[in-house]
């Protein structure tokens, strides 16, 4: 007998990835190919779903695709359609869950990202038993999903939890790919405590390892090997990183009250640095009927496997009702 | 045949209203009394069930109570509790359901106030529709409710939609009765907005009709009629007052992308002078896939009733699954 899997599929600013995931989340292949090299959308549809195939018949036919599930940025699982979505190299309206499914022949369902991270916590990782959550994830970008209810609160649109871009600072706010300025994601994501980075660097005077790097070399995993050395400019980005973020999922915490909010993502792979800045602030900023009520947590996903379990999760529990039909 | 009603009960600060609603929204009687006056919890339940099986005996004996519905500052479904409400005369956990239905002998049911009136908006008003909108009420605080997939958020511990307390002023912001300080209540409520006035009065020349009248005697009606003839403290008090309100509300349709938001209660009659600067706010803080998407409505269910009507839609409507059971 065949063993069932689904294509789980994460689609990145910069690469794609892809991979098999059986019922238990065990993982039986996975690859990945560069999203950014792909001027044409149809082209990258193509090769994507020819490396998928390529994988299935060689060496291991033993596996039955049940379903695809794809997690992309600004990925609409209502019309099946990417839209606008500013870190991708394909502009407007994009109808990937059509061309997918004519090339995979199989059910097809796409949302995005961090609304992928969240099924996948839910159904392989940390919120196995919640039903209110909500989950943030920390990578070029920040983006987010809340559970409601045991549901996905998607919106009236499909957009909801676009966390990234709720204004942190209304006057002069730093520039942001969607057009507009200050948003959150600007200030808390890689990208953002990077920018921070440079920010102190160019404000004060103290010695910092980090005043060596580029800004294009720059990693979140530097920063936390700084912070973990004492740097001073490091540490003072995370707290200043974490302090936004907490005051920021504490106006989370009024909208859903959430029972967790987990952090997935480099960012979040710094621990401490940034958990203990978020959480303080996070408590100060809330009403006294939620203190020390919500649980901070790292997402048990974390890995390079993370957003492929998220995508396949799409597939796996479509027939539990955890999103709504339309 | 008797006439099947429903008995609404509204718990405020200052007054509880009353009455018995049937299922088009006909309110058949209704009633008030003092809240303040009522040192003690349990002689408060047994005069307001007093006052009520009175109306039913005397006149109107046509009529059938089929369970009752309660909105409160606090109210908790979950556990059918009034918690720590900062503006209600009795302090720490009320047991309200178990005290009513041993007075009244039908079903009681209890939420916030926000929460009652939501429902009342999707039974008997504009929200008749709508899977996915948002109440704000704008009384002596500000209340709100959330519902999301047809469904009331509200959260692991019953308290989702306080977005009365998220930080508005990080830094030496205005006092809360929460204990806290700079919570959006205090800026953007029938009380906040007199703040606001006195604020402006303090630190500002331009005349004002509004500097004759005292703190306790100035309405949120009045600063209306006098933004209606010209008064720069009551037109800047408005304007400041609908800045800080629409850029909240971009973040809650962030969190939630609502097809609508509607705003209840004193300040929101004053029509365009908070409509206007609440609406550009509201979009100015809006990431692009929301621009022009989500609407700006006054309730239908203005007027003295409204409240009444909320409260008495839980028991009308409990068939319907509006609410998500334990």
């Amino acid at each position: 007998m065949k063993r069932k899997v689904a294509i789980g599929i994460d689609i990145g600013g910069t690469s794609t990835k892809y991979g098999a995931v059986d019922e238990f989340g065990q993982i039986h292949f996975q690859g990945r190919l560069s999203t950014a090299k792909f001027g044409d959308f149809e082209t990258y549809v193509k090769v994507l779903t020819r490396n998928i195939q390529n994988e299935l018949e060689t060496g291991n036919q033993y596996m039955e695709v049940i379903g695809v599930g794809i997690g992309a940025p600004h990925g609409v699982r209502q019309r099946g359609t990417i839209e606008h979505a500013s870190n991708l190299p394909w502009k407007g309206v994009l109808p990937l869950v059509s061309e997918m499914k004519a090339c995979m022949g199989v059910d097809v369902t796409l949302t995005n990202d961090a609304n992928a991270a969240a099924i996948g916590e839910l159904i392989f990782g940390g919120a196995k038993d919640m039903k209110d959550f909500v989950m943030v994830t920390l990578g070029t970008g920040l983006g987010s999903a809340i559970f409601s209810n045991g549901k996905l609160v998607e919106g009236h649109d499909g957009f909801a939890g676009e966390l990234g871009h709720v204004t942190f600072e209304h006057e002069n706010g730093r520039y942001c790919r969607c057009g507009r300025r200050g948003c959150l994601e600007t200030y808390v994501s890689a990208t953002g405590i990077k920018r921070t980075i440079f920010k102190l660097l160019a404000d004060h005077f103290d010695d910092s390892e980090l005043r060596t790097i580029s800004f294009d070399n720059l990693s979140t995993h530097m920063i936390t090997e700084s912070a973990k050395a004492g740097d001073v400019v490091a540490l003072e980005a995370f707290r200043y990183t974490g302090q936004i973020l907490g005051s920021k999922l504490a106006e989370t915490i009024h909208h859903t009250n959430p029972e967790a909010i987990f952090l997935l993502g480099g960012l979040s792979q710094a621990g401490m640095f940034i958990f203990e800045p978020t959480k303080e602030h996070m408590e100060r900023n809330v009403h006294p009927v939620f203190n020390q009520k919500v649980q901070l947590l790292a997402s048990e996903l974390e890995g390079a496997s993370a957003s492929i379990l998220g995508a396949a999760a799409l597939v796996w529990h479509s027939d539990k009702e955890l999103l709504i039909s339309v």
